[in-house]
């Protein structure tokens, strides 16, 4: 099935999906956000096709989530880094990460878990909060329309 | 293409997506998470054919992530309502949203904004924290292998 472009639509959830909902795409960023660089360690960690994986990649690259670099120890290879736009996807992985923690293992299976290096300790839950700190559920939430305005506006309006 | 099945990885972001990394079914769950109920509201929200939503609901009601219930108003009708599992979705959604506003519009364009009902004012970033507090990046993090226990080791171990 093919599916609907949200590219146009005016809900951020929507074009998130639009950019990375594909489930190579955000496994892909999973593996970056971990220190995979590499195209040969994508490809082993995600056991893909080699013309997918590239098809992906460059998509990546386009949407300016990943930038091709010259491999960090001066050889002839490339290497897939992150960009800022990249990196902001880590609440993404980690939302997916606890939810799939909490809601898709059964008692003694094994389960990657990420942790703070520094303690060896399990992260704090994420938490929605107003900007006052109060804890929110989803009925203490409502949608409005605004104008986008770039990050900057984004941070004024707040 | 026909992907691959990651029902048996150990990684917890491979599961969530194998659970709900296709676009209708987070949209879904997004809608859900803002008081739609019924399958003509669904369907009128998400443009989407009888038989493929009806699909996609039958497929949250089994992973128990929605579950059928009468509906409020004591009609004939059913309602799709989220369970305590499909409510821990909201970070997930929350996550793509706030990605999405930082990266995905250009000033100018109209975007939905998820606000905090008693204020009227946008949320806060989620943050990726550790126990103690600290913030972390994903230079920070590193996977480790547990062996899942069920809700309560994990609060346990935490």
């Amino acid at each position: 099935m093919r599916r609907k472009s949200f590219e146009q639509a005016n809900c951020p959830v929507a074009r998130s999906l639009d950019a990375v909902g594909d489930w190579w795409s955000l496994l892909i960023v999973r593996d970056a956000l971990s220190g995979v660089r590499r195209f040969g360690d994508f490809q082993q960690s995600l056991g893909l096709a080699r013309n997918i994986l590239t098809q992906r990649l460059r998509r990546l690259v386009e949407l300016g989530i990943l930038e091709s670099v010259p491999a960090a120890d001066g050889s002839a290879y490339r290497e897939y880094a992150l960009t800022p736009k990249g990196e902001g996807l880590l609440t993404v992985i980690i939302a997916l990460r606890q939810w799939g923690s909490e809601s898709c293992f059964s008692p003694g299976e094994t389960m990657e878990r990420l942790v703070d290096t520094k303690t060896g300790k399990p992260l704090a839950r994420l938490e929605v909060r107003s900007q006052d700190g109060r804890r929110l559920k989803a009925a203490d939430l409502r949608l409005r329309d605004v104008v986008a305005n770039g990050a900057a506006s984004l941070a004024a309006d707040e």
